[in-house]
């Protein structure tokens, strides 16, 4: 039954599998591998699915483009939860076999930046050749057809292989942020330490618009923690900017930031707001505060009576 | 008694006077002319008059501190009304004085500029004294203390002197702008060309404050139409800022603006919205309409329930 | 001979004589009193004085607006420096006159609201009335066409009065601050502590235009000291902006905002640069010193020739 | 010889060497095709290649982040040339292939997200696997390990296939940007219509820096073409901005604003100026041609001599 599935990108073994493992509510989800991020959320679109875990985000390669491009454009989702999973990958090989045999190596474009560094200095002559994932790379040196996969650690079981180095990664702290996704529904409640994340599309015509966008945030002392351009497949020079902000839609100040956002763009489309998995609460600037609005709101009704300074 | 009452500077046969009786209701009210602006206003302050009038700005002279700084300070007061009076002067004689015997004139301190230039070209030796009000030159000239007064025409009678010379001015359209001020009360409705006036104080340790002032309204397209600083008394370097913007505190995009201002600055003083004299409608920029503000309003809350692509 | 004249607002015994006094060359210069900004500046333009000092601003009554608007308009003059002079107002008598006595006093317009307060405690029947100065009024005492005089304790002997009662002002720190105005020449070398005036007109038809100004200052540190709008005489709603920024036009930060502002604005008129009375030393924001303009002037030169990270 | 040498992404057959080839001077290089962009660039940054032409960003797929991370690290490199390339896809099959025989379907990562409607539409249940470019996918239809490879036209013969379908794309005006890169060097000329590309490394300790930035370009009226966040490799929340502005260095309007972040940014790398593939010349706003930054200078220097208005 599709309230008790979670889906994610597979097949087994991946970093994705590891972060959701890694949600309590796992325990007692059905968690089903697809082949792709729009299989993924497609699921969840069609209700087949009550919610799907995809990476949004590396610490090392940037914005993961495909979730980003799926949560901006088809039928809408929420994101309800993130989770935050430091990346490090074994080189996974079959039983046996020595560094100096490695002569090709597989593993999900994604990786390869991050084990980049390592392989011009210990398998400098190795081949690379992508894998639709980190786990079907695994898979793939199962079959014999590489000799060696980047992959997580855990996934070694899965397919038979062997660690043969581990803890591989692309630079201090390389960490993937995942996001839960579901259908559009009721946000949580804030938790003093939230996160809100949304697409926004500016007026072509308008070249300060980017600008104006970031005013929105910074004239009601919002943090922008992430900005992304993507293309909006208009034609190069055409993009949308997906954001995350500081703090919840409940929040007065983000809530207005967010209705000066959707009064002057041509589209805002609003992604969730959900606790930080960092549980880092934001530093207020002075006048941005909950009472702050509320207090300006009384005075502003005084005003309209003649008791403004009562 | 005080509801049939207004206050002006006086004496009778000022331009205050003159502005005061455009006024459709001064036809029903007692009108009494007080010796200084703080004097006007502190009769509306003890509830002896209802309403008083005192000039704000001049085109030519810029702001009237005296009732900037009155309405900045004190126990508060709203402005419920503007007038606008275009000035010029007539140069006034005892009966047949020629312009040749005029050696000596006099006038408000705020004449001066405005009559200077004719002073220089027709009678660049007359020595300039100055009077506490141009109606109180003219008493001046009549006593014979004095050989001419500048003031408005509309004074000779009063005073029993001729217009000797007739529409001198400081340059075109010189403009004087008064304001009809009462106790704090409620707002006049919207009329869709409307003006509101405030004081806002900035913080001392904070450079950027007035660019964050002026973004206040900018963010949500409130154009300001006056902007004056003002000392606070506190020393040099210290300045409060005396501004009017376009629009009514009922208007949404204003509202928001100076909630804004009231939730980062230290004091504002809201000194009333009212209709504006000239009757001219702002040209809104998009997105700042009320209705602009009530959809993204109705929008956020539907973002909140999951609903806000519907 | 012209060289060796300075002229000030007279007469004699004003505020302004006892502040140009203050500057160490006043001892060598044939000090001229005159009767009004216009005068004193004129004879300065026509050659016949090698310098003026005129008050500009005052802590209590804000901006002296003959003087910005002499400076602001017909032929140019600089500001080669500045002067604070702490303004404490004696009432002066004739001999023997006690305070009981004192019906009527005087003053210039400006002293009234320093000495307003004052007059209501100690003085609540007084009638007020103008004078063209200070010294005038001390004059007009002297001549027994009033009572008392607002003026400086040092006017009292020149003529021939009493301070009945010293030290009157109108907050804590009342100040006005002079200018030594010239014809203009070069501007003096930096040291370290300046202040720079200028006159900055903005264009009518862009509302965003006086928030463009503080951008230009605020974008290279350069913090503003003090802002006055001022009409233009073109109509209501028409400005001009006397200013004056931390720093001298030779740093760097400083050009530049200049040079922002005049590719932008319709008219600057550059006033000076000149030592801050308060000798006070900027705080520079990182990256606003001239090292730093020089080393990115040089970085650019060589990005040019593609040797940027050498 | 290295002179005479440029690399880029191959094998033979890819949309990089078309783009490569619609150069004039490629006419008379020697083209050298590489296994990957690190390959690509550190042959010209070790002087093996005179030039590279790598793919930089397409209208459908975004940032190629690749080519991003390796101009923005490592041994500095300089962009001479852009070049612009519809992207048209056919479906590359061997001889006699029928659609209704096509299971499996390869190309590189980025054709992916431009294939995949098409694949919905015509091919549903086609099995997807990345390749390491489009031609490899290509050479891998050849030796019969996939039934179809998405890739130009152009790569069909090269491969011994035959174009079954042509002209898929991801939608409108799908078009990839490729730059010529090569070691630094001396920027070509201004032509009027010129872009500069630079990398932008922000404090982290600023939330408001990323809006500093947009400023010091918006200040001059220089527009932003693109704008870019990708990771430092500090963890997640570091990033660096890789932008693309209207102009050319040499333009006093970029130039200063360039400078102006060098002077508060603590990194900025200039990846070059160089002529607009499309030819569009900007819009220049008032006061920003290099006509208003020379007036503007020249007057500077007369206002310190006195003579700012002559």
């Amino acid at each position: 039954m599709s309230a008790t599935r979670y889906t994610y990108l597979g097949p087994e073994g991946t970093f994705t599998e590891a972060a959701l493992r890694s949600l309590p509510e796992a325990a007692t989800r059905e968690l089903v591998p697809m082949v792709s991020v729009p299989a993924v959320l497609d699921a969840v679109r069609r209700g087949e699915a009550a919610g799907a875990l995809v990476a949004i985000e590396n610490s090392v390669e940037g914005g993961v483009t495909a979730t980003l491009d799926e949560l901006a454009t088809g039928s809408p989702l929420m994101i309800y939860r993130e989770v935050l999973l430091p990346i490090a990958f074994a080189l996974l090989v079959r039983p046996g076999t020595q560094l100096a045999d490695v002569k090709t190596v597989t593993g999900h474009p994604v990786a390869q930046p991050q084990v980049r560094k390592w392989l011009e200095a210990h398998l400098p002559d190795a081949q690379w050749e992508s894998a639709a994932s980190n786990a079907d790379g695994a898979r793939q040196v199962q079959e014999g057809r590489f000799d060696g996969a980047f992959a997580g650690e855990f996934a070694a079981r899965l397919y038979g292989l062997e660690p043969l180095v581990t803890d591989i990664h692309g630079g201090r702290s390389a960490t993937t942020r995942f996001v839960l996704v579901g259908r559009p529904g009721r946000t949580s409640s804030p938790t003093g330490a939230d996160k809100t994340s949304a697409v926004v599309w500016l007026g072509d015509d308008h070249p300060g618009a980017l600008l104006e966008l970031l005013q929105e945030f910074a004239a009601r002392g919002v943090n922008l923690m992430r900005i992304e351009s993507r293309p909006t497949g208009q034609g190069l020079g055409n993009y949308c900017f997906s954001i995350d902000c500081e703090g919840h839609i409940a929040d007065r100040r983000v809530g207005e930031a967010l209705m000066g956002l959707k009064r002057f763009c041509p589209k805002v489309r609003f992604l969730g707001s959900y606790p930080r998995a960092d549980e880092v609460r934001p530093q207020l600037r002075p006048g941005t505060s909950d009472e702050d609005f509320t207090s300006a709101a009384d005075w502003l009704s005084r005003c309209m009576d003649g008791r403004g300074e009562l």
